[in-house]
């Protein structure tokens, strides 16, 4: 038997930190109303996120939105918004979500001030960040104080198996969902037995009528908006390393399953009688999402097409960070200098017009016939995957944001420089918890 | 225009010839018909093959059968009839194809002198060689001394393009197949017509009541024996040469359709950028059908297994002289050190127990989520090519013949060695008369 409360109280806050919480959002929450106030506008600063709904761990960041009247043009409220975040917050930065917003630190903490519009439950909305406060007027209403402790169970336990967090980088489950998981099933235990027992698509409730809707492999309807799917962001990989975690954990639980991921820094390339390697992209100056899914994309352009040319991908990853980092494994590095080329069946219309076209030209073997159909051996060009991948690189379009980057890229074989990259370390140890 | 006369007197026998062949059949017929009333037993020489049907081209070998009572039992008509081949052919030597038989020689002429049984057309014979002096007796009444001369040249052309010839090794069309094509199609542009035009299973006749009851790729109904397909043993790959090379001809006929068959000798290895190898065996003193079927299923075996393993093979071949022969050529020679190895989808009863089976092994990465599934990279065993086909080889039955022979199986690498050998003679030329 593992003591479930007494891991908890080792990554949640302790009194000290609640006090200091409770001290510093009193403060914002001031600052920003005798601004509001000043400027005479028809604007409430409200606290959302995990702090307001409770279910926040340590060391959690200070969500604090600016709810405008709808009689406010969008440019009006992002730049009252941005103002008064700037002058409750010196020295924060400007990011952009759907809306602009300003972040920065009081002391260790980190706040965001983020404006949005006023909407009511079910109503359009000008963005989704608009929908936040709902979320937290939801979870308050709905989740027990006792049912609190679950939900931090769960996103502790998420977080160690590497499932947390809803940005595209991670296309994990958001603390939304797993109020909402905890709300709907019971408590946490209930939400592992769960995924460790359904099969197939995960629809909550069962008879969603958003099944026909989405194609997404999890759906769990948004109660503050029908029409939505909150686990839209759930990718297949993630609910499927939820599910065999939580198999794992049932059978056989443990604390590891709440240790903090570990954080594997760069390491050097394992040479496994393999051909890796990783193409790197200076960052363009763009918010991460942006960033990561034109990465990802190159990613899956670069396998499919040096599948297609028969180098063999074993697997691919996506790093953004300083740089752009994607790591490509396949089988070859050269291709077999000529390849059979397998032409139309003997007795089709267009053999003769095949044979014809290939006698002239300069080849290995052939025209023969090979089974029923007539075949070539040609010499192949660009045998070696360096060339292909910047033949790919050069001849497709891999972004707006990436294709002005396309003189810079660096194709690099890490066997060979011997050095450590940050890629390296998570892909080779995505191993599950076990 | 090409002048097929003058092709084709170029390759059928002279004056000279034909009165030699007159001369030799007499007298072999007359010294067989001496020793069968010597002996007095009820038996009759008959000539047979295509010199009996007007059919033969130049040195053509002579066939002439001893055609027993049936009366007699096989041991009896076997033994009798060796003793009269050896009688009229001093220095023959004894053959077997269905029956034992004698091979000889009459100056330059090679003369088989085989016994068999009398039978009547569309009757329960006891061997397939009884059956050839009805053949004779059928295309004697059937093909019209105008039509020879197509059959002469629809010969000419099949060997030419490499497709003549019944044998296992090349399983082509015989003559009687060539004979029965021009009876029932009506000459040598009919016939080339019909192989350019049809597509599909070629059927002769059209609604062949044969067509249910076999699955090769052609039959074409045997009329002394309307239970069997006469073309039983032409393959797929022949019957789309000769559709192919039916068309180009058609297209732009030349006098090189008609040009023997360039015969390659031993050749060295070209190297293409792939892995090479021939498996060499020592050749058991057994007759060429045999043996090369059973060095032909060694092949696919080969080439399914090192497939499976991911080698990739291109191709592959088979040569029978005084060794065994086979080459298989592959995109690698080496596989990776490593491989990804794709378990149950994650969401399934036997997920767990494979995170667990493989947890304790060494292995290179994982287990990890892929997709919907559990995957591990695993070590590879066998990386080698000469490994794998070693262990292959000691693994499988390869045939009662060879199975005899794995301890004296070489496996050569024929880039390395540098030396010539007779299959890639055949290998790198085998493309099609254009």
């Amino acid at each position: 038997m593992i003591d479930l409360d007494s891991i908890l109280n080792r990554y949640i806050p302790d009194d000290s930190e609640n006090s200091d919480i409770q001290k510093t959002v009193q403060e914002m929450i001031t600052r920003i109303r005798a601004r509001i106030s000043e400027l005479g506008i028809n604007a409430t600063p409200v606290l959302v996120g995990s702090v307001a709904k409770h279910t926040n761990l340590k060391n959690a960041d200070l969500d604090i939105f600016i709810v405008f009247g709808r009689e406010y043009s969008i440019r009006e409220m992002e730049s009252i918004g941005l103002r008064i975040g700037h002058e409750v917050l010196p020295g924060g930065v400007e990011r952009y979500a759907e809306h602009p917003y300003v972040s920065g630190y009081s002391g260790p903490r980190k706040i965001d001030i983020v404006p949005c519009f006023q909407i009511e439950s079910n109503a359009k909305i000008i963005s989704s960040v608009d929908r936040t406060p709902l979320h937290t007027e939801y979870v308050l209403s709905k989740l027990p104080a006792a049912k609190r402790r679950d939900v931090l169970l769960l996103k502790l336990f998420m977080k160690s198996v590497g499932v947390y967090g809803s940005e595209i980088k991670t296309r994990g489950f958001s603390g939304y969902v797993c109020e909402l998981l905890v709300i709907s099933l019971g408590g946490f235990e209930s939400v592992l037995k769960f995924f460790a027992e359904t099969r197939g698509r995960i629809l909550i409730p069962r008879e969603s009528h958003l099944a026909s809707r989405f194609d997404s492999p999890m759906i769990i309807e948004d109660p503050t908006d029908i029409t939505r799917n909150a686990a839209a962001a759930v990718s297949m990989e993630n609910i499927s390393r939820m599910r065999i975690e939580s198999k794992l954990y049932l059978e056989s639980p443990s604390e590891k399953y709440f240790e903090p991921l570990q954080e594997i820094g760069p390491q050097a390339a394992r040479d496994r009688g393999t051909c890796l390697r990783i193409i790197r992209l200076p960052r363009p100056e763009l918010v991460d999402d942006i960033i990561f899914s034109q990465a990802d994309r190159l990613r899956r352009i670069l396998e499919s097409h040096l599948d297609d040319r028969g180098f063999r991908c074993i697997d691919s990853d996506v790093h953004t960070g300083s740089d752009i980092q994607v790591i490509i494994e396949t089988e070859l590095c050269n291709l077999p200098a000529a390849v059979r080329h397998t032409g139309p069946p003997a007795d089709s219309q267009n053999a003769v017009s095949f044979v014809r076209k290939w006698s002239n030209q300069k080849i290995f073997r052939g025209p023969y016939v090979c089974g029923d159909r007539i075949c070539v051996d040609v010499f192949v060009e660009r045998r070696k995957i360096d060339q292909e991948i910047l033949s790919i690189i050069n001849g497709t379009n891999i972004g707006k944001n990436l294709n002005r980057l396309k003189s810079e890229v660096e194709i690099i074989d890490p066997l060979k420089t011997g050095q450590k990259y940050e890629i390296l370390g998570r892909y080779y140890y995505r191993s599950l918890v076990t």
